[in-house]
């Protein structure tokens, strides 16, 4: 199934993309679609079952309905940092022995073609498409692969924005070039992990301006996504509707040579991942 | 004021200590301790009034009731990392030029007098007692000191349990050592801001099985308060119900000779901050 929420900030409403792309309107049958729904076999099971019937639910007309990010009351996100083999490359760090580990805070997501802005002071806001993993049951100390797939929930495209010098430059710690507000586009949905039968197997793209600038594939994953909740598993819990960031491929502003092509106001960012639909976001000047 | 939560764990309620040390129930009056308590002045100045009333709340019998997290649905916890002249002397870092910020998430949170659990394969928790900053106005790119202090709701005591093994030694950030289940004890109070004149004058203390291992004071701030909550908003935007670990002061297990004193089951800890009560915790295995 394609979940998402759709509606003005704040007050989306669920709803999911049928097999023919209608919008169809969840509000009848769930609250919203969030980690509570994901956890609830019960809840998920009527959804899937007026989504096979799809006359059962109302058609929303699409014609400028907003797109909200399609999970509510996020727990945490969690991301993980240098996972493709051609980003660390291109970023001249080593490759990882382990997963590298940062977060951001839940109220930096917004939908996927919601406006971004460009932080007060920043000058090397960069890009980065990431597959995006949505926990549905609690992962707590996994002892296996096959365990950690079963807690994930779904899929989405998310756009973990960074800037660079925040992030490398300003002492210390990742978080403070991640955290700033509109930082994480997430959607437009949430793709059922039965639709997405090889997560190690999905082409990303990111085009700035109408030009390609990332293209890659899971394949080159460092730690894949059932290895990454696995691994994070050992570190803290994780709960429905907590979101993991798996990292980007090569192609990101950072990895070019001078004056290296960091975002402005008046961007244009289009990001796609097969499968989980597709992005756009104008930059703007916080 | 003292406000609190008090019941089972997820099923708390509001409650205040008054000026004799009773408690007192406020479910009638406010559905939470929250962010949206937090901004909306018109409901903080009925539970004034009613706290000035004592008697117009119902008294809660304290035998054996269980103290919560003092503040429900937590946005995000951003923390300092060696904010105090000791600590970084201590851990053999240089002072920072600006603060070092990494994250917590809210998930953490357990209450003041909960059980905390030494991590699977932890051979290195270790203590840290924080003043914690409760965000009660949004905090966006502020100016100065004065609009910095004004966005303070109040404060409380948190325990910032940290893996130094899972913190520094597996591979790059920190955020991997401070997000382990129970890692951030928070209360027992969340206590107004007008009742802390002066935030950089209050003395901290930490015993181990009785023995006093840190005592500080937050004059020993590399960052004060105010200059946290301004600088912070430049990078990220700070919300009501968002909460700000401050940093601890010298006297952590990582900063002693071999063999450091780690933290493992059966030890009790306990932590007092002037005017913000005390916090007491029994570790045990996870």
């Amino acid at each position: 199934m394609k979940l998402l929420r759709v509606g003005p900030v704040g007050a989306e409403r669920p709803a999911l993309l049928d097999q023919n792309g209608t919008l169809r309107d969840l509000s009848a049958l769930v609250p919203d679609i969030d980690g509570a729904l994901l956890a609830d076999e019960a809840a998920l099971a009527r959804v899937r079952e007026a989504a096979a019937a799809d006359d059962a639910l109302p058609a929303i007309e699409d014609g400028g309905v907003r797109i909200g990010p399609p999970l509510g009351r996020i727990g945490k996100i969690v991301c993980i940092g240098l996972n493709y083999h051609g980003h660390a490359a291109e970023t001249g760090a080593a490759i990882p022995e382990e997963p590298i580990v940062f977060m951001k805070a839940p109220d930096t997501v917004v939908g996927p073609d919601d406006t971004v802005l460009v932080p007060r002071g920043s000058v090397k806001t960069d890009w980065e498409v990431e597959l995006a993993i949505v926990i549905g049951r609690t992962a707590r100390y996994l002892d296996s692969h096959e365990d950690a797939l079963a807690s994930v929930a779904g899929y989405a495209i998310a756009h973990d924005v960074s800037e660079r010098a925040f992030q490398i430059e300003r002492g210390g710690q990742w978080d403070k070039g991640k955290n700033c507000e509109t930082f994480n586009p997430l959607g437009p949905w949430l793709v059922t992990a039965d639709e997405v039968p090889d997560p190690q197997a999905l082409d990303l793209r990111l085009w700035v301006n109408g030009e390609l600038e990332q293209s890659g594939s899971t394949a080159d994953q460092i730690f894949g996504v059932a290895e990454v909740v696995r691994y994070l598993s050992q570190f803290m819990t994780l709960y429905p509707g907590d979101v993991i960031n798996t990292g980007t491929p090569a192609g990101v502003a950072m990895g070019r040579p001078e004056p290296k092509p960091y975002l402005r106001a008046g961007d244009v960012v289009e990001l796609e991942i097969d499968g989980l639909g597709r992005q756009r976001q104008e930059f703007k000047d916080a």
